[in-house]
């Protein structure tokens, strides 16, 4: 089969033939892919950046916001039969361990992660297994949901256990309207009564988070923290979540919050420094976001094929792969660039 | 191997030789059977009261509540090994559909019930599968927590919810302190700081309860509503457990429930029968428990081995089964009655 | 000042000049009257249903759902001041029990309710205390909002608590798109996400129910069961909400629920009679839902200020107190009526 | 009366007569005092270190952990009658703000804090108000329990927030078994099943958490990281409640947590400060802990008449305080050191 693989570290991955993946366990799955997802990740990866960290063989195929059509399954496999439209969770689980048991697979003892640590997406076919697999709604087109198989889950991870404190009234604070807060946005929405004050450094952004359903908007120039105080009758935010985690984004965070507020960590590089007095004379909660589970994969489906989370996509055909990733690290592509082979 | 099967419904089952179970799919567990529980329902089921239910075809081997050594395992077992000492979730799961996903594996779509539905453990090996073996502390003889498996697990489960709103100075009823009630006492020891309140028509059961946690014991005499109430201060108590569910155990127990108060429904036979406006007025709910989780059984193992959870249990060889079984049905069964293969 | 009293039982209230209500106790506050909702409630008054239950003293002001500007503050009252606009709890709480502690308003042990067994709202001025008013956003008319202060909290109320389990993908039913029923469908639009299948006999009431939410809906025409089990997979739906409660309703929603699935008995009448074996083979639940707390009543003020809930209401002044109860006597009035002296 | 008053800072307080409290709202309650805690926060007021915080005005009775006999009472003060034993809230609440109608007492708009910022129970009389005060059990001394109306009741509050997730065969780590720490072992033990493993630096607080319900205690001498992880399966604590807050009790704790666990801030003056990569990609959560709300008094106390909770307590008369003061600055006193005027 066709596949996009990374032979060293620092060079552009290359386009070649592979061997197609094989059932090897009863409870594995091969999908046709309909669309792969390629994302800032993505190019860390080709950078080095994540070498140490999963030291998977080379070379091997990224790629681990997958969709598409199951084409193979092993012999216990009773969820999907050949054929069902599928997207994708990006772990692959034990089902057997005390987290999987509770519901909780991103906390799995013994998980891959296929496109990071495993052959993924970026490929004509990728192995995944059973517990991976969320059946689509016939309304859904594995190229167009791809991509919020991993970005896109953990967004509505963060927003659905923001939601679950949230009534009618309260403010919710979501720092970042990119990728995955754009996302966040239309969650909060679906999930919660809240209202809603977006900041983000650029305008667009936040133009397209008012059509989203952000009910307010702040640029944030440097007067952001004291324009959403105004706009929280200077009490701050019951709830604020954070998309960027880094530069000024903490600081200005934990200024927006309410007293007894929760503090959502989702994105991430920079350090959480805050002294215990401030944390427990305003008794607040830091909370941090990993992905999803799978059952929450199945519910932000549930969303998109109501047409409650939308996503704007590119497709790129796999050929197009150097192009695909020159036009992402140059910031030339709107919204989410997707590999459909 | 031996084994006790039923023949006939409304026949005594017959200890004789069997073909040994054998591993069929790469999750199958064979278990060589420590202590098998047996309780009423064995009674029902040779009775005929469970064969339009199960549609099981005879003969078939009872035993429901079950606990050994691991014997076998199939292909795709990752969580014990040969020889490991567990106890078995009275479920065989799926493990794929979404209550399984969710770790509520009770309402799975598809699972098996061994011993009801299927051939269970009143014989020398059984076979169940991976997601139903949780391994049992070092301290802890198959034998001895076997009966826990099923009416432990219900009751644990139904105190376990109970718990989830009780706090210091809150008052509990548990209504029969048999079988499940002096587990559920245990559980509700363990798991609330509430006052305990337990009410049964037996007094030596109530002494019995005394021992394992209970504050105050009433005995079930006619005058035990108004005795209930004089202990709650006139205003009833938060919760009710009710492990009768029939005769006047329904009408006494929601006359215990205070305004707001939770009414649990765990043993059965009666007919809830309550008019809309008490409901409503009072604004009371009255709460379904059928058996706990393999999470659930996990954590009742835990109160186990601290010693937190015990059971008196009478073993009888597989040889005496009609003994055990006919102690049982004459209530010569002090505690649990044990198959001990 | 102007009010309508009712003198005897059986007979029309009359309009007439009675003394204002003066401030008795510190945190008292008496509103002039912007809009007093007249419900069916207020017709079994004037039947004389409610005598035994209330003793209130004959003549008495009637109107339990009110809202206004705040015309005169006890002592203690720091949180409104005069010429507020503010809706009224229907309590009268205490703020010192136990109940009123833990913001639980509603099992408040010693309240008195303004317009049942307390001059109420069917006047140019009523009493009431601090304790009742929610300040109103400016963009709120209080005769348009009043009679959310009873009827409406209560559907908000059950909507808030079955939206607490609703995810995307869930289905929660809601049986009766009346009074209660329309707030109840916009009510859960705001708060969860699922999909929304609402019953009623009218198929008027259900083009309403459809313009405020609802996603699906189903004439209850004897086919209705087996068409929401259509709608649910056959799996029923996860949360029903029943705003009727008497007839057949009860018997056809319990039909209705899916395994695990919670049963909001919010409308009475009937009598509520499950076997405990369906309870507890179904693991479901019952809950009782009585009117909201006020901070619910703030929530809800906080949708109705974002229009994301709505009523239709018909105004009377004062003196066409008779036409009014008339109106609602023969069903000629739409939405709600609301006397506005 | 005779009271302690501190007339400067950085100078002992004075034993000497002032005039009496006054009833001036109708809400207002004056209790004779029977104890009043002394602890660590009274030696940081005189040494200045509150000055700037509060800006009372000198001179002013200190003593913020009280509990007595109702003596005098306002008029709509309808929950306590003179003579009754109480402890007090350590705030004064509004009860009308929002925080407040929910039951979150704490963050009221408008408290005062008695012994902080206003005259305190450093005296034979001190003020409050009906929102503050507990009934105490008959078998409660107002001097044994006074030193639980702070900071035993911020111990409680940490615990049962931490208790809320705690299951059978979980760990919880407590960081500090001294004042606040080892009421948090025993509200720890009554609330949750979890085994608990205490960390401290001395050996003798270490042996009173034994005495106390501790399962596992660690002697905080450098190896107490790898200790912990060690009694957790190398896994860590699903809880870690922090009564330090400073030193390197912070770097610890983390270390000790297990993936999805929450860290219990309570202890304060250090700095929390973790990088935002391992806040989600362990997806740890970190709690800010105040002072609990009167409900969960009112429940400590129920904890306390039934032996659950206990303090040792060293009692001193009023004119002892400067002894009093000068031995807890050096260490002396055993236990909570207690004003009995």
């Amino acid at each position: 089969m066709k596949a996009v693989r990374l032979h060293e570290y620092h060079r552009t991955p290359v386009v070649e033939e592979v061997p197609e993946p094989k059932i090897t366990g009863p409870l594995d799955v091969i999908v046709r892919v309909g669309g792969a997802g390629l994302c800032r990740t993505d190019l860390h990866i080709v950078e080095g950046q994540w070498e140490a960290k999963t030291g998977v063989a080379l070379p091997y195929i990224q790629g681990h916001e997958n969709a598409g059509w199951v084409h193979e399954i092993g012999g216990a496999v009773t969820n999907v039969a050949v054929g069902d439209p599928v997207i994708l969770h990006p772990l692959v689980t034990c089902g057997l361990c005390a987290a999987c048991r509770r519901g909780d697979d991103v906390h799995c003892e013994s998980s891959a992660f296929p496109g990071i640590d495993a052959d993924g997406g970026f490929a004509e076919l990728v192995r995944t297994n059973a517990r991976a697999v969320v059946k689509l709604d016939a309304g859904l087109a594995p190229a167009d949901v791809a991509a919020l198989a991993d970005a896109g889950l953990t967004a509505y991870h963060a927003a659905k256990k923001a939601a679950g404190r949230l009534a009618p009234g309260d403010k919710a604070v979501v720092i970042g309207a990119g990728g995955l807060g754009h996302i966040g946005v239309q969650a909060l929405r679906a999930l919660s009564p809240a209202e809603l004050i977006v900041v983000d450094r650029s305008p667009e952004a936040l133009k397209l988070a008012e059509t989203l359903g952000a009910h307010r908007t702040v640029v944030a120039d440097g007067t952001h923290v004291e324009r959403v105080r105004e706009l929280t009758g200077e009490q701050g935010a019951e709830v604020v979540v954070d998309f960027v985690g880094e530069g000024g984004a903490l600081e200005d965070g934990v200024a927006m919050l309410r007293r007894a507020g929760d503090y959502h960590v989702v994105g991430y590089g920079g350090v959480l420094s805050v002294p215990t007095i401030d944390i427990i004379s305003a008794e607040i909660n830091f909370v941090g976001n990993l992905v999803g589970s799978y059952t929450e994969l199945a519910e932000l489906m549930a969303l998109a094929a109501r047409g409650q989370v939308t996503l704007h996509t590119v497709g790129y055909p796999l050929d197009a792969f150097t192009q695909a990733l020159d036009d992402l690290d140059h910031g030339r592509v709107r919204g989410r660039a997707v590999l459909v082979p």
